[in-house]
């Protein structure tokens, strides 16, 4: 909904106030609209442009050089007065005629057609141009009656680049009507917008559907349907706009449009799709654009628009063009990139490795596989845990890390590497495919760990427990954890310093590994009575309080299926892992 | 929420690839990330930047001359992998060393971290810069801790014009570093954003609280406050920025940051605020910057950001740059226009007018302010017949559009008008003031009805009559409805009719008028029974069904007004208006 303003009545007006306050390198402000801040040249055509407030960039944030000269701005939703147009052109006029561009609104049509009457009246040529791209509105045997949409930006642009190319008034206009006259919209909403003031949205649409059809100012669209995957909506959108295709169209200027609340990511999720179905139709996309370019405050949905380019048409949507949105041409000179991308993995290269250390080293492998079974049967244990007070995704991310690590010793195992690589190996896979903080801690603390074995000589218990130090030392380090800030620190502090006592008392690898993964179990328990300190779950301490770190549980988990390992494979003397 | 997708898991990648698709010009996809699409000189420090997804135009958006040289791009809201990064920086490297910049998040510092310590070791130059502008996240004395939120897009475009400006990587460091120890940043949210996949949003806001100190992650911020008006806002936002001002400080380069849902107009709306709270505190705003910068999908917020200007971070701040975002510079060479702007009413100059006219003038600047008098009465009822399927705001156009034509046509007859010159004030000073489409209806009306008058002589019965059938015809010429369409020209046309048929069949003005009155009453309760085909209640249609139209009823009651007005003023047979 819309949040923030002082007085709701007079939202439009101090909108158009901080829009110019901001962009005062492109605009200025007048009474009811802004003009360009940069000297226009004499004679030029000018294009002034407008409509109801509640659509920014619509239509002030297209003033600017290749684009309009001028916008008017009226109330939220509601065309500006007669008066209002006429005293913007007024001061828009260079002398070079007018042409006046607008959606096609009945309200729009009054006051902007009322408004050139009158200045004709004063000597000043003035044309009219009602875009009508929203084919939803009004049948294709009634396209006059259409209404405009996002494509009224396409024929501003088409408008704005004749006009600044010098071209007279009965070209500008001759082009722009062509323009119009090729380009369709269709869009669907899934949430209303909320007017500045009012406590409600104008429309709302049911859970799990779409309005099909949408309108800018609040109307829900022309019928419902389900909601549909991102592949499926392109489907629709192109194939509801290709019905109109002229003949011989096979260029397109493409532009899709998010209302407010219809995010960038989603927008180009969204593009993906719809270049795939251009493409099967045959159509080429030329210079496509995704963002906000005409929005409905803070309206859920999106519209496609497409302009059938001729040689003609394509040139003037091409050329630079200089407002606060639309953009086209470079700032700063430059030419394109010539180098070809290849691969930058910094490859794996083992070098060569002594039997005794790949022997380590296929136990290694061997011991990331079982760690990895384990991971993937606990998933959803561990994102029911990390939901309490995270976002629940620690089981997913520790089954994909592991099983990138098993994955990753394995094939270095295959490849000859000794102990020290497949364990460094299993570490980077690890980061790799689980991203995240655990994922890169887990990568981490492998990796340090390696860096205490080597490929020439079979993994000892003292080198074993040696990696358990500098794995602590690694990850505490770069994490910036410490015992007690409720992390997987808090089980890895005490399972190392037990593995570290019960080996220098004598104990065996398989024993001294078994009794630091009890301590860490019990570490891990305890972290329950901990609040965090560290990372997103912070802010939500209080909530965590009563139940354990995930991180935490998972090391100890990883520990016990370890030394489940040790024992089970070696006997209760076996060191030679 | 967020709605568009296909899988949930492919969303990030998905929404990459598709940006690299529309932003061709700027950069080109590597696995995991974006560079440059442009030539880099040899030797040039990179600057490569990232994050999690969900953020955008964080961190893609920043790519190209003048900003950043690439950026990795890890899952919605998780820190890419390490492995990703050093790819990334590999591809980005052109032997002048690199400076890492992302947000000061535990699961970033790691892979990033670990990502430069993996480079270095391959002995390229990597200087690692997390940024920790959110002041909300850890206090003064502990400032290293902070995390980092819209500050980020500040202190990486002072940094990458020190890289473009080639200076090694020394300096670019240290001129990065100091920026971002003079960023700070606050923030309020109003409403969660949500995960593609899921169904609730990461957090709530009760309703009519804000959440002060957002995260850009999900976290709802550090306390709720009742939710204030766009002023209060504003000093919020300064007040708690300015407490952290260091000695000297007196220029500020500002970024007014919407988090997705919190849109464009309200921004603007709020900067006018803040531009008046600097003003106070003695500070000057610097290129200010108001939209979207680093969102966090379709959260509802805002943030505010200050850089504690020096001379040289100032030279960086003001310097060109071409990404997708934050361009700064022109596209097409322009001068900053020099004419002044006066005003452009086209103020009404009126011409000698006869005594008689004047007269008649005097009793049309009479009637209508009973009109206006009426209508403001009826401002009330008139929204509720209005809201049944508009937006409920006909009783308050009407009211000020007629207070404003009786002021008007006051003015004009004070100034010596004549009855046509009153009268086309009157219908002037409405549409101006009403703004919308019932204003400028209203407006054309009375205009075209004043050019059966003149101002030489007095009023007849006969121009009266001409002028009712002219308006008629301004009115659907212009206005495009046709009886039966449900609009105030089902009131009209019956109006218009029974004028003449009566006048024809020598009746007096008077009756013959309040015989139009009653016809037009009638016509206007008809309307129930009608759904509307014009303007924007038109998808409303079967809501509508069953209530009358409110333009048609308003149109009726000042038919009647301004029959009790000629009936009680002048007699039954009284001619002289």
């Amino acid at each position: 909904m819309t949040t923030i303003y002082d007085a709701p009545e007079d939202f439009a007006s101090a909108a158009l106030a901080g829009f110019c306050a901001i962009h005062g390198r492109h605009v200025r402000l007048v009474k009811g609209g802004v003009v360009r801040s940069t000297e226009v040249p004499k004679g030029k055509v000018s294009l002034v442009v407008g409509g109801g407030s509640g659509h920014y960039p619509a239509f002030a944030g297209y003033v600017g050089p290749g684009l309009a000269d001028a916008a008017v701005a009226g109330d939220v939703f509601a065309s500006p007065s007669t008066a209002a147009v006429a005293r913007v052109c007024r001061h828009a006029d260079q002398g070079g005629g007018i042409l006046l561009g607008f959606g096609n609104y009945a309200g729009d049509v009054l006051n902007f057609g009322v408004a050139a009457e009158r200045l004709q009246a004063e000597g000043i040529d003035v044309r009219i141009l009602p875009v009508t791209d929203d084919i939803a509105s009004s049948p294709v045997n009634a396209a006059a009656r259409r209404r405009g949409i996002a494509g009224t930006v396409i024929v501003f642009k088409i408008a704005g680049a004749a006009a600044e190319a010098g071209l007279p008034i009965n070209e500008v206009e001759r082009i722009a009507r062509h323009a119009n006259d090729r380009t369709v919209s269709f869009g669907v909403a899934y949430k209303g917008c909320t007017l500045p003031g009012a406590a409600t949205p104008l429309f709302a649409v049911p859970g799990g559907k779409m309005a099909l059809g949408l309108g800018i100012h609040g109307e829900p669209g022309i019928r419902e349907e389900d909601i549909t995957s991102a592949s499926d909506l392109a489907k629709l959108l192109v194939g509801t706009l290709v019905s109109e295709r002229p003949a011989g169209a096979n260029r397109v200027a493409a532009l899709l449009n998010g209302l407010g609340s219809t995010k960038y990511e989603e927008l180009f999720v969204l593009w993906q799709a719809i270049a795939s179905e251009l493409k099967t139709e045959g159509l080429e996309a030329v210079e496509p654009e995704a963002g906000e370019f005409v929005t409905s405050l803070d309206m859920q949905g999106c519209s496609l628009t497409l302009l059938w380019l001729d040689d003609e048409l394509e040139i003037y949507w091409r050329a630079p063009s200089d407002a606060p949105v639309l953009r086209k041409g470079a700032v700063i000179a430059v030419k394109p990139a010539t180098d070809v991308l290849n691969g930058a993995e910094g490859q794996p290269i083992y070098g060569s490795a002594s039997e005794a250390s790949k022997a380590s080293g296929a136990c290694i492998a061997k011991m990331m596989q079982r760690v990895s079974a384990m991971l993937n049967a606990a998933e959803e244990q561990l994102g029911r845990i990390d939901a309490v007070a995270g976002d629940g995704d620690h089981g997913q991310g520790m089954s994909r890390g592991s099983a990138a690590a098993a994955a990753a010793a394995w094939a270095a195992a295959t490849a000859g590497a000794g102990a020290a690589s497949i364990l460094a190996a299993a570490g980077d896979g690890w980061a790799d495919r689980a991203g995240g903080t655990s994922g890169a801690l887990w990568g981490l603390l492998l990796r340090s760990w390696s860096s205490s074995f080597s490929d020439d000589e079979a993994v000892t218990t003292e080198a074993v427990v040696l990696g358990a130090r500098l794995a602590l030392n690694g990850v505490t380090r770069l994490g910036g954890a410490n015992i007690g800030d409720k992390t997987l620190v808090d089980a890895l502090v005490p399972f190392v310093e037990t593995l570290e006592h019960r080996v220098a008392s004598g104990k065996s690898l398989a024993d001294a590994w078994g009794d630091a993964a009890n301590a860490a179990t019990l570490a891990a328990d305890a972290t329950s009575s901990l609040a965090p300190k560290l990372g997103r779950a912070r802010p939500l301490a209080e909530r965590s309080i009563g139940h354990p770190d995930a991180g935490a549980v998972s090391l100890a988990m990883c520990a016990r299926t370890a030394a489940a390992f040790l024992q089970g494979a070696f006997g209760p003397r076996g060191v030679q892992i």
